[in-house]
């Protein structure tokens, strides 16, 4: 049966409420639950890891019996899987709801099977409903889904020469105002923010996400990646956000605590020694490149090595956007290899495991 | 007295007629003779160094008398000078012109003041009649005096990066085939092509400019500069025009010999070592930055040493246009310091002793 126009109400007002969750480990999920006449029975959201489901969230304020007959319209295909909380899909068969709205399939490997779970119980599903919108609340943590850790995006400041700094290491400031309020703005959208500890013993950053003098609402965790301590007195200590140290190489592994950690998305920003590892590993989802009108020369290179020998091995890119910013240009990369529009990918399957749609050749 | 119709008519004619001069040493000119009622008598244009100037030419066409009380219409001012020629502006005198209708001033140093001695004599003389179409015809010519050496242009590919190959010393191709074709139209509006040793050595290049497997109908003069020996079956011996080898790091001498051969437009693009030495003393008006979307990490850079210690010896660029040709990225850029329009320009002004227009700021 078609969807009600009560039903799409439901949703749009589902949305809402899953918004009002909080990005992590978990996805913002909403709920929204009808009489067979479509009234409002109840609405519920997630409010975070261990605690109850956005649909388990909405039956708890429902009496036994209440929901027999219901309607539930769910942002998100009803889990099917026992983690900390139980699989909604059998809460839903218990409580007596006959028909699921919801707008996204679940992604995930353990999670996934809802759908077919209630229709095997005799409920009736339709799926997509206001699918594109529920995908574009929660594109990060399906962007997680699909990689297995968070997204990374690698940015640099460069001279068109591709140096970070003058022979005797001044850089300040190689790109205009409107490229660092750009980098700012982006910064405060990532749930981390990477550096070396070479660049906080040189440069002892913020890591902060600044609008002007002000910071920004949202502010990314600050990440250290090192062997070097950082000293006591760094400014990374005042970070609204307490700071997290990894003395590591293995950036695999700093990726999946992160991940476990909640981090969607990754800034890494913290000098050309550790922006060329992540590319050389292979874990660079978007660069961003700041070139300035300048030429420098000499050995400050933005990227060292990133292990390519010969022309053949070449990271080719598939520039999203060559964006003039100022008297500054940003180019907005890819990977060639990667999946198309990486950055905000409004995931096309609910599955990882089907191919992802080929990227262009770069030249 | 305002210019005549007939006067704005001949002017025409004679931009044509100067189009039909060489570049070179001396500026195209084309000249007309009106009778007092404004019927052409004579016409004329300059056919290169140490043949007549393009008054002359029209007055070497009447008999004596016959130009008395004429109007002459001339696309440059009539010179002031006697060099292989004597000056033009004696020879209209003594042919008893009464008018004379000119485009653009005579910038040289030597030969302006022409349209002065005119006035003495007690010819009437009006200037700046089609002068935008004179500039634009003789911009090259107009720049060399501007500058008192050809117009130099670096041109490099690289990575976004700034490698121009991959650490085994691979790189073919880092840039696409739009961005080849490209190379070659400016190849083909140069008079001069320079390499250096090294990069013939490496890689033999044509250095001729070619629209596919054609040859452009222009072709640059190949210039090798360095002091290790070219092989005597090396492409460039091939080359339409016999190369020019240059056994010297001074690249000013270099410029002053070409000008004195009459290029008026250099293109420098032999190897990182020369391009960055041409920055590096000062003489580059255009860089033409090829960005290809691929990262190569590495020591191969497209440009080497600029003699840059600190960042405020940077050296800025106005960017006049960042051009995407297929997937590749075309900046072209002149020193912040130089004159706005560096490579196209039409000078403003007559006399290369006023000042040039003030370069944007590049960052």
């Amino acid at each position: 049966m078609a969807v009600t126009e009560a039903e799409r109400d439901a949703m749009h007002r589902a949305l809402a409420l899953a918004a009002n969750g909080p990005r992590g480990l978990n996805p913002q999920v909403g709920a929204v639950i009808l009489s067979p006449a479509g009234t409002v029975l109840a609405e519920g959201w997630h409010r975070g890891a261990g605690t109850p489901h956005a649909e388990v969230d909405a039956l708890s304020k429902l009496a036994p019996g209440e929901a027999s007959g219901a309607t539930a319209v769910v942002t998100l295909e009803p889990c099917n899987h026992t983690g900390r909380t139980g699989p909604c899909a059998q809460a839903l068969i218990d409580a007596g709801v006959s028909r699921v709205v919801y707008a996204t399939g679940d992604p995930g490997d353990v999670s996934s099977g809802g759908a077919d779970r209630l229709r095997a119980a005799g409920v009736e599903v339709v799926a997509g409903e206001q699918a594109d919108a529920s995908r574009r609340l929660i594109a990060d943590w399906l962007t997680v889904q699909r990689l297995g850790r968070p997204h990374v995006t690698v940015k640099w400041a460069q001279s068109l020469d591709g140096r970070a700094a003058a022979s005797d290491g001044t850089s300040q400031w190689i790109t205009g105002p409107d490229a660092r309020a750009d980098v700012h703005r982006r910064r405060a959208r990532a749930d981390a923010i990477v550096a070396g500890t070479g660049t906080v013993l040189a440069d002892d950053p913020a890591l902060t996400a600044r609008d002007g003098d002000a910071l920004y609402p949202h502010q990314p965790v600050p990440v250290v990646i090192g062997s070097r301590a950082t000293p006591a007195d760094a400014a990374v200590h005042r970070h609204p956000n307490a700071p997290l140290f990894y003395d590591t190489r293995d950036l695999s592994a700093v990726l999946a605590d992160l991940r476990d950690r909640g981090v969607q998305r990754v800034f890494v920003e913290g000098g050309p020694t550790l922006a060329s590892a992540f590319i050389a590993a292979g874990v660079a989802d978007t660069v961003l490149a700041y070139i300035a009108p300048m030429l420098l020369g000499g050995e400050r290179l933005a990227l060292t090595d990133i292990g390519v020998a010969s022309i053949g091995d070449a990271l080719h890119l598939r520039v999203e956007q060559w964006l003039p910013l100022g008297a500054d240009l940003l180019a907005i990369a890819h990977p060639a290899t990667a999946p198309v529009a990486g950055e905000d990918a409004l995931v096309a399957t609910a599955h990882p495991a089907t191919a992802p749609v080929a990227g262009q050749e770069g030249s």
